[in-house]
């Protein structure tokens, strides 16, 4: 049998590979490290995002599953879901690289403005010359002139060796902490650098900074390249499963990232690895999980126990990192196994836990992370909001890229949407599906209970021309533009999206009633990561996804993980107290909260309006 | 051209290798790991040791060196010197394997009877099970339930979220102090072992110590594979020059060699790799350097600066072993270029530095190295004594193989020796020189400047038949058995004897002057290492090798570096104390000593007779 061969066109790239037998095309898709597809549910077939065009050769016929998300169009054109597609023969097949363009938020969250004492330092020393009097060897020699209880790993005692040959004794070191991590001849105190690095499960922001003046260098972001292996955290775990290669592939997945982010800030800033020092990194417990190669898989069943959540130097050879030997990546710690050293770092960068104010923390992202405190005690707990508000599970949804409604404006009669960047529309994402659901709330197109108006009530109060209430197969979803088979939002999308802000909702109030105070006693309100900015405040109460109560109390902290790990970048007192944070904040398992059920379902309902 | 072929019978072996053009028979040896060849001057030509036998194919036309060292009878079988030989084609050669036949001292010196407190042991951990009411991180878990400062590395932490997904909180942890090394599931308390080295220029020792019961489980030993790279450690730093290749290949031999006698011992003990926990070496500075793959170059060049001499612990993957991960190489240290951690080990085991008298050790090899002292300072110094007592540059000079006289003895006319084993006459080795030395002063063959008698003398007073001077082309020369051509000392043997002897008695006059005792003081003298074991001490006192004042204060200590690395394989406490002497020991350098080089001239002399 003739060898067969799959042939991908991706944005610029042409890629030939040999076909395995017995892969579909997101499996053979998932085995080129350079390519990434939009594959929340991880290949279930349960998404239909993973859609490709086939150009050339056959492939297995479409399959029901496929035909509910693919129409008679898409069909004739050759689009296929990859998760359901097995090529027979070679094929060749375009993908569409829509993940490059999301729109990611950068901005560091609350600017540090603390001292500067970074645990990664460079020291110069001259040690004098041996001579017959004093025959001390090199490394003692140095040893007795640093401080005690500093250690040179073997890599950086054979760099001594050398220099012992030269009879050089004017060297460059390099510390983490206690550690020498880098030794070079001659002074050299040109200033070094570090990466900060959030790991978000969808995205992934990096922050170059300058650890000699505490000067952000640049920024560099992707979409996480492991999202083709699933949208969340349970889908990656799933997709994991207990096999060692594929945790090693996720793992190799953003080590590369990092080391891409790294090298795009480091050039930008005329820069080389050289002058990197550290890579300090935070995320979700999961995430932390794969960078370090350790299986996340008991995070994902009760009663979620992760195997680590110190805070850990590693070396990149430690977690397959290309980055050179010297570098240190710098991990904060996590809490749990659902609040990880992301939120850790919201806490440390918005203060929270040395505040005399009680605040409030939330993260919305597939899951809702909430921390409530001041400087006496921190509640946490982590609610499965769903990737509603990632734009996934709704019909028309996707995330924050160019072209999605990012805001609905209605004033009366008057309704109005913008895009990502004006783009012609290509979705609806999250903080416009928020918006959306504020407009069909006030304008009584659905009640408290999330039901859509019936049709029986349309001859009294009919819907506006361009975007209205429509049947669709016995369906009543909303449409605007007239655009029934695009623009549409339907019931089963306002389920989803009761879901979501019930979860949160609930999460908040359990909070609230655990630590026993009343919301009226929160000051602060910190939105935090990318969506938190994006969405309006107002919609946000609206539709109770934050309680009324909180109304003027709100403010968005952009990445405030981001900037928590570039406080710890900058100064190791942030990083100890990282420690402190996790000695004073309690976590609220809430699947085993007899409290939380019921507000889940109160927190399901939408506030009133008449 | 057609490839050529160097064909070597080895033992039991044969091994073909093509030919790499220019490369001697010596060099072509070499580039076979598994064979040992003797020698010595390290393929400078000057000790015609690396006899090698041709039988088959051309080689370059025998030199003038080798001239000097091999027989027309020699030359007719096709003896050759291995450094001097350019292959012309195919050649196959004979390497009579005689290395592995060496007798080397194994008992391992003072018998350590102290209390068992390794720093390698075993613990074993049962967690209490994780649950919604307690979701700490497994290794979180671990750590707080381990005393404070325990350090997992990173593969330990993997092995650790194996655990994780079969929810096993039995296990068993290896320690080395506080840094954990190896992790299995469950409870296994089986004991666990450690070989003790010592690394000797000529010899390698070890030991198998069961940590559990201070149970000396057996020894094995070799000669140095490293010796075909030179017999002394100046001989082998000039082979490496700066050429990191060779380092390394040194480097290997050594690993591999003590690879081999693990290997060797644990299979005789019924164990296996798995059960060894740590190898505790220790050797000279230089054996030291070339374990860890650091440069020795500038020992041997004044001002003899090592490039590290600090106790080390080190994995076996930073040092190019191929024991499994979990074994640790800890390392003692060393005083200077010149006073390794075999001294150091010495002085450990002989108690020196606890001692209320003045005690002295010494350890003669091709260094003297000398240490005297007591619990309140010591003083040390190295001599370079030359490979004259290790039988090199000597004519008819033999390592301590089977078949080398080792002693004589005279009683008025009659005169017998004795071979180790038994075994036929192979030469002499130092004990028997020395004997020899002390025949021929006390029957005045010899006079204290170590002229022998003149021809002129011998009508008075006509030597004796058997053994005789005679005259062998104008030089005079001690033969006996009448085999004047195998069995005969000349005056250059007798002039290296002198050098030899010269210094280590320098080196014991100028430590007792430095230290301001004089050799009355001195109550006890520890005669170390194999040699020292073996030779008589009226002979060594009748030759000056030892002062006369110290008659009946000598005890041979065999191998004290051996006995020390036990110690401190058993008990933590006793590699402590290896600190404690360091800062107690002053090492004089006698290069730069002007009361050394007086002595010396003095101490050249011998003991006069009448």
């Amino acid at each position: 049998m003739a060898s067969t061969t799959f042939t991908l066109h991706y944005g610029s790239m042409i890629i030939n590979e040999s076909i395995s037998p017995g892969k579909n095309l997101l499996e053979l898709i998932h085995s080129l490290p350079s390519v990434n597809i939009d594959a929340p549910c991880g290949g279930k077939g349960t998404c239909g995002k993973c859609r490709v065009r086939i150009i050339e050769g056959e492939a297995s016929p479409v399959s029901d599953a496929e035909k509910k998300f693919l129409s008679a169009a898409d069909i004739k054109k050759g689009i296929r879901l990859a998760c359901k597609t097995l090529p027979e023969g070679s094929v060749t097949v375009v993908l569409e690289d829509s993940m490059h363009n999301a729109k990611i938020m950068e901005s560091g969250g609350l600017p540090y403005t603390g001292r500067l004492n970074p645990l990664l330092k460079k020291k110069v020393m001259n040690l004098p010359p041996a001579s017959l009097e004093d025959q001390r060897s090199l490394e003692t020699r140095l040893l007795q002139a640093l401080p005690e209880g500093s250690v040179l790993d073997h890599r950086i005692r054979l760099k001594l060796a050398e220099l012992q040959q030269k009879e050089q004794y004017e060297m460059t070191l390099s510390f983490c902490d206690t550690t020498i991590t880098n030794l070079t001849p001659g002074s050299d105190m040109t200033p070094s650098y570090a990466l900060a690095v959030d790991i978000g499960t969808t995205t992934v922001v990096a922050y170059l900074v300058n650890l000699s003046t505490g000067q952000m260098m640049g920024t560099a972001s992707g979409l996480n390249t492991q999202k083709s292996f699933g949208a969340d955290v349970i889908s990656r775990i799933d997709y994991i499963g207990d096999d060692k290669e594929k945790l090693s592939q996720l793992q190799q997945r953003i080590c590369s990232q990092i080391e891409e982010l790294a090298s795009k800030t480091l050039k930008a800033a005329g820069l080389n690895e050289e002058d990197l020092m550290a890579v300090f990194a935070a995320g979700n417990t999961t995430m932390m999980h794969i960078l370090q190669g350790l299986s996340p898989q008991t995070i994902a069943r009760a009663p979620f126990i992760p195997v680590s959540t110190e805070a850990m130097i590693l070396k990149p050879s430690e977690i397959a990192s290309q980055l050179p030997d010297h570098v240190r990546f710098v991990l904060l710690p996590s809490l749990s196994g659902y609040i990880g050293a992301d939120i850790v770092a919201g806490i440390l960068s918005t203060e929270i836990a040395e505040s005399e104010d009680l605040c409030l923390l939330v993260d919305i992202g597939t899951n809702g992370e909430i921390a409530m405190g001041n400087k006496d005690s921190l509640t946490s707990c982590s609610t499965a909001a769903g990737p509603a508000f990632e734009g996934a599970n709704i019909q028309c949804g996707v995330g924050g890229i160019p072209g999605a409604i990012s805001s609905f404006r209605s004033d009366g009669n008057s309704f109005s949407f913008e895009t990502i960047d004006d783009k012609p529309v290509s979705g609806i994402c999250g903080s416009g599906i928020i918006d959306l659901t504020a407009y069909l709330l006030k304008a009584g197109l659905v009640d408290f209970t999330g039901r859509f108006q019936d049709e029986s009530d349309w001859r009294n109060n009919p819907p506006a021309s361009k975007d209205s209430l429509i049947n669709k197969d016995g369906e009543i979803r909303f449409v605007w533009e007239n655009k029934e088979d695009s623009l549409y939002f339907t019931q089963k999308d306002l389920r989803e999206v009761q879901l979501a802000k019930g979860s949160i909702g609930a999460g908040i109030a359990t909070l609230v009633k655990e630590s026993g105070h009343s919301l009226d006693d929160i000051k602060k309100v910190y939105l935090a990561g990318g969506f938190g900015s994006y969405i309006d405040h107002q919609s946000a109460l609206a539709i109770g996804l934050l309680p009324q109560e909180l109304q003027g109390r709100i403010h968005c902290v952009g990445n405030s993980c981001g900037a928590g790990v570039i406080r710890c970048a900058l100064n190791r007192d942030e990083m100890e107290k990282t420690k402190m944070i996790l000695n004073k904040t309690k976590y609220i398992e809430l699947s085993s909260n007899k409290g939380f059920q019921e507000e889940y379902m109160l927190n399901m309902y939408f506030p009133e309006y008449d």
